[in-house]
């Protein structure tokens, strides 16, 4: 089987424990997540071959970022060591009527210095049948975006399926460029879109009074584009949403079941996870409507998995996607 | 006031703590459990006299076994020190729609390798007034079937009252015989026993289109029984459960309430609580109404308390059978 | 800006962690926390000078509960060391239909112990616009009502307005006198009261079959006072209530919306932040209106707050104030 | 085989965790002891069958406190229930050069408030064979001291071995009368003494210029008395200690091999190990020689366990006493 | 009492527990520690009056940092909000052979971009009789230097005691300047100085064959000097150093004794523990051979206090120089 | 780079924290471990490329063990699964004079049911150029012994290095062969060996009067070994013993120096470590001198890490070599 290669940037996770607040606490639970390092870990639980590219400090919290990668079955021998540090981001997890809130302490990372040409992309998509990559990288910095520019486009000249994430954060894109100068080229070089309607409308321009038209101008904006998906969220409070999923391919719009969520135990990564489901369904060559399902599924079950990724199995997500909702103490 | 004997096998739990995977933890939570060991744990907890009989390693785990049971006040004189190791259980704890997850690692456990002639029954039921067993022990191995018989047969011919909860376990039974060929002659010599329709039918060939058919049936097949109990959980998810109670006796069929059961806790034990509960009023002669209802209530506070067993008091359960569900804090 | 004077006894509260029972822990959780300390807190948090006056043995559990309110910003200059022991009190913290319960060993404590002139009035209320008491501190003893007393005199005399929460607690007034021979001297003193029906009834002989009618019978009994509040909860279950506040002035009732609180993390201390949040807002002229809304979404906001203050900002009050009850994470 | 009767406070013992001081801590390990039930349970854990006397509240608490004692064994049957609180102590564990400190906040407990009459001592030593008090019960209250010579005057008339642990500690004795008021009477009824030529002065007024004078006076004075104890530690620092003992009997001292005690654990509860190895040793009929090794090598190898009590087995100890002090691993 | 000032960068420091490695750690323990305020925490944890001025984000991470310091009792009033991250660093903490390990992650603070006027150094001082600065400060970067040379100004010129740790860090002075460029000028308007020979030959390129060769150089570059100090430390292994003191004034070099330092708990922030011995002996008056014990004793005590902190008593400092070292019990 | 393979059987190990017993604690602390595996995981750490195989059930436990390798870059893609259950091991640490205790939980695991032919050893060393193996493996089952000398045998035809590290385990060799039925046989194959002379004369009927005379013998006996390695260990108590290595080739004995391990951390797979040093030196061509220099600072460096592995960096073990036993902060 080839090679699914992820490439983004990697950050410590410090989560006060027991809902307590950043003023509160003694002590942070500890992971390692980043939105394309979250689909490279789903994709590997769920059998498939997965690579990650990023660029981490040499130092034990860059090597512990890519063990964590690496426990999960997910290859970083292609990643590259430099910079001065490690983004890390501080979570106060939310519960009831208070809100997760995140604190980013990204800034002066490894792949905020990430030049073109540090990595060799010939050598890194060898074998490799699909590149996956998100809207953060290019945000950023200058030399981040032109290192993801140079990405998509070995990608597609060597004839890999190109995903991308739209994914955006507002408090990156601080060094000049509105993501209306850089998105655009990024997305001309990829098949697979995960967006909604807000991001597409600042990144592109384009709108519509429904999804549905948006989706259509946005294929007709991007004629490479072959898959666009969506995901919708109602949030009755932090610890009970519901999740949807929509996908829209040859002119058509295939909506997932809706899934009550209940309970939420750490709902940081969903969307991610719903990434890695579409990738996943798609690599295995689902039709639309199945894809849709299983990419739903395996987000919703991501909502009661500690820490940013899914790590699931196909086997878990299907039992899901079949209905297997109720909790049952399985014997 | 004479003894309740217990006899089964313990095992160690261990949990990952704040529901993680396996496949995530550096730790695990540690208590003892087994359906007949929280049965005596229960009782007393209720202040009745419980005694518990077993096989385990003379190791620090099967010493802490007993030790657990200590805590509470039930005896633990009678049991034995033999086997090669003691049998131990990984819980995942579910929460909203990811259901509890259960790995045994229980097969060559000092039960397993009890023999008939090992426990001296006889002394072991000197004043005592009654015996539980349940369906996991002759589900182990042959020999534990035939000490069962022993156990039972002794107990019968003393004047014990004999109690069994069916409890079938799909994973155990691996010894070559069907529960069909082993349990009939068990439940000849028990008096009270709790179950559900499809394990009767699995285990009596006995079906009907009812509860009360199932009951009547077994009744007539089983002239030594007087009563019948069974419990009916609805799954709103791991999280979300309601619970109903219902007992069987002179033809007529007694219905707890129904509780509703928010933010479950640890639903391990739920039915062993219920059994409990019905021991304990059925000990003190309530009415069958009251029994059930009891019974009920105790197996709901279970679903609030953390382990394997039920440690609430006599005064907490007859608290919430009048009514006090709103959690408020008492001071 | 004029210091707020919060006066009361602090405890050391010890919580079995993940709701464990007593019976069951092998660990206490510790934080420090009273009434009318919880109220210094949260009126810190928000931005305003707090002071906290008590009396604490001189001794780390002393120190320690002292070193808490500094934490925040309290001031706690003016408490004074002495007396025996700290007081403690055991939280066994509740979940779905288990109710919180607390175990108090707060006898022969430090305050229980406070005399009259031990404290410096005069100089503790320099530069102080605002008392608060409660209704705890002169149920301990007899020689506490008498300081309470002394400083409500002090502190009305020196023109500072004064604040109580009539607090009843059963099991304190254990010296023999009845609450209503001693609160109405110590109301008397005061402008703005928090209390509820049952409490009124208790400590001035009043009562009335509505809200309103107790209150305009408060107000006409003590001329003195400004402000009447009341607080209303619905509890489904331990974990899910609702919350509402009420405040009377001008002969006119003022109602907040109804708060729905599912998931809650710590119920303690609900009162005490809706007690907080009326003082600020009072404090910052605001009228009845808003007053009430903003002390009732302090109340809401402090059940996912854990341990027993409220130390959310005035931001994130006033942003739940303004409907952001969805939970959403905040990047 | 008949029992060993143990009679003084157990109390809730709560520990910062990880070496912190009170100040800093934000969590308390918990652990029950006191000096009369660590060596029940040390009596227990060496498979000797011991029961265990007090009174306390019949709260969460004080039946923790039962329980704990129950789990390694001891029986609580004979302890009754009352009082207000149950006893508390906090401890900083030391390290290196800092001393561990114990905070006591024990006034008011049950035991503060036994009366004589309310146990039943020929009901609790019908079936025992020994009975073993300390210094600290008289020590407590003046109705405690009643108590305990009301105890030992039963012990003696019913024929049992009396041992006391002299256990002088400076902080009780607050009610009035000096320890010669009270120790001379108790001791009077008992046979074997543990105890300090320190203590023995206050107590006694009896010095001398060496151990073996101090012994032989005592005696002289006591002329029931057929065993005396004395253990010295030499402490480099709070980790490292040396630990040796002695019996005097027949007019002859027996003086164990002197243990390094390096890395030591928790050093709480040594001089109870010590008192429980003797009464293993006596009761066992060993010769002073053996006797008086015996009990070092408990002592030595509690500075290893957590926790108040020695839980080690005769096994364990034996095998420290034969020179397995390398601290191989064994498998 | 006037105040003491202390001026530095704050930072946040993570621990992996139980001595793992950052490769292995799901955890870190979280305390707040800088050379300063390190310095701070310990004089006022000894009754004096302690300041802390920073520059910290308006952030929970920048306000905990407040907030640890308030808890001991230093007023942070005139520490200012702004800048872009809290500084962090990872601490490996070692154990036998294995030495601790620090990992920086301090670039880009809040402290980095301070510039002078920022603070204004005229009100901070009013009140206050000393200011206490480090080497670490204008190692960060040119505007914090520069700010620095600010402060030191104002403080002489406003008549303060100034002190100063020398405290080199190689891996700081980044930003152009060799300390020999900025420390003299820094160091001429101070009064006492913690250094030693390495330290003072870099900065001032001053050298001796003995340490009072080089004190009696430095003090004569530096004519506004009156003490200088410095600490040795001999290294067995990471767990056990010995730790003895020097100060000269005078002309005349005082030595402290040697202390043995076995099992140590946690060996940073022993030089800032020394400085605020000195200063709050210097402040009280002591003869300088009772200034550097009593540095000395402070020191050693730290390395037994969990955090960068000395939260030890006066009272705990002077029991240590009065020789107890023995590690008893306290009761 | 060639590929190093480890083949043996890998236990969940669980520690009761903070040298807590069995009996006492409620919580154990996980790793994965197993001699071969420790190698496998040292040898990675050192930058070579290493891979584990080893049979395991598929289940989460399984998959766990797999996992803990990848963590450390440990490549377990040649690891098949099978069989009913994880082997594991309790371990009680010990400290001070108390050793550590094992207690095995290991029979019937998947590598205890593993048959030859099962693995492919043709694909396992296709690009490999050493192979690993320990005396644990052919100890566990008749089959499993088979398994073992099938992989020698193919290594050996294959052109590998094969080595072995002796590992006498007195609680295995139950299936009714004794080692010297066994291992001459397997060790045949071999060329490198770590053993001890106890080991040695059971294994092989092998004795002389020293160290030289044994390895002397074993080379006669044994014409393909090149190299024998022995380590010596002292133990003063649990927590301080020392460590020294040999390794004889060209029949001359090389000796490293004698490091001293005082508060040691955890000594499990100190032996393993060694073994990985070897194998690391030789692989890289190291003379027969710093071979054993390195191998043995490796393993004393082991001691100070958590778990069974060593995952200790080339640079951190040189360090050691240097000297660096000092402890020092390195910043």
């Amino acid at each position: 089987v080839k090679k699914i290669i992820c490439f983004g940037e990697i950050m410590l996770r410090l989560t006060p424990p027991q809902y307590q607040k950043v003023l509160q606490t003694t002590q942070f639970d500890a992971v390692y997540g980043g939105s394309e390092a979250n689909v490279g870990v789903s994709l590997s639980s769920f059998g498939l071959d997965a690579g990650y590219v990023t660029r981490v400090p040499d130092s034990p919290l860059g090597r512990s970022a890519l063990n964590a990668l690496n426990t999960y079955g997910v290859s970083t021998r292609k990643s590259i060591f430099g910079g001065d540090r490690l983004g890390l981001y501080f979570l106060e997890m939310g519960t009831g009527i208070r809100g997760s809130k995140v604190i980013y302490d990204r800034a002066h990372s490894g792949m905020a210095t990430l030049q073109t040409g540090m990595i060799d992309w010939t050598t890194v998509f060898k074998d490799a049948q699909w590149f996956h990559w998100s809207g953060i990288t290019p945000a950023i910095s200058a030399s981040a975006a032109a290192a993801t520019l140079e990405a998509v486009r070995t990608a597609r000249k060597m004839g890999l399926t190109v995903s991308c994430d739209l994914n955006y954060r507002a408090n990156l894109w601080q060094y000049g460029k509105h993501p209306s100068e850089i998105m655009p080229e990024l997305v001309r070089e990829s098949h697979i879109l995960l967006g909604d309607g807000d991001t597409i409308e600042l990144y592109f321009g384009l709108k519509s009074k429904n999804y549905a038209g948006v989706f259509e101008k946005t294929m007709l904006a991007f004629p490479n584009l072959t898959y666009l998906a969506m995901t919708a969220r109602q949030a009755f409070h932090a610890s009970h949403n519901t999740y949807k999923g929509f996908l829209y391919c040859d002119k058509q719009m295939f909506e997932s079941k809706v899934y009550d969520m209940p309970e939420i135990l750490d709902r940081i990564g969903g969307g991610d996870a719903f990434m890695a489901g579409l990738i996943a369904a798609l690599v295995r060559k689902h039709d639309p409507q199945y894809v849709v399902e299983f990419a739903t599924a395996a987000a919703t079950l991501k909502h009661y998995i500690r820490g940013d990724a899914n790590i699931s199995t196909l086997a878990e997500v299907t039992a899901l996607m079949g209905g297997n909702t109720g909790g049952r103490v399985s014997r």
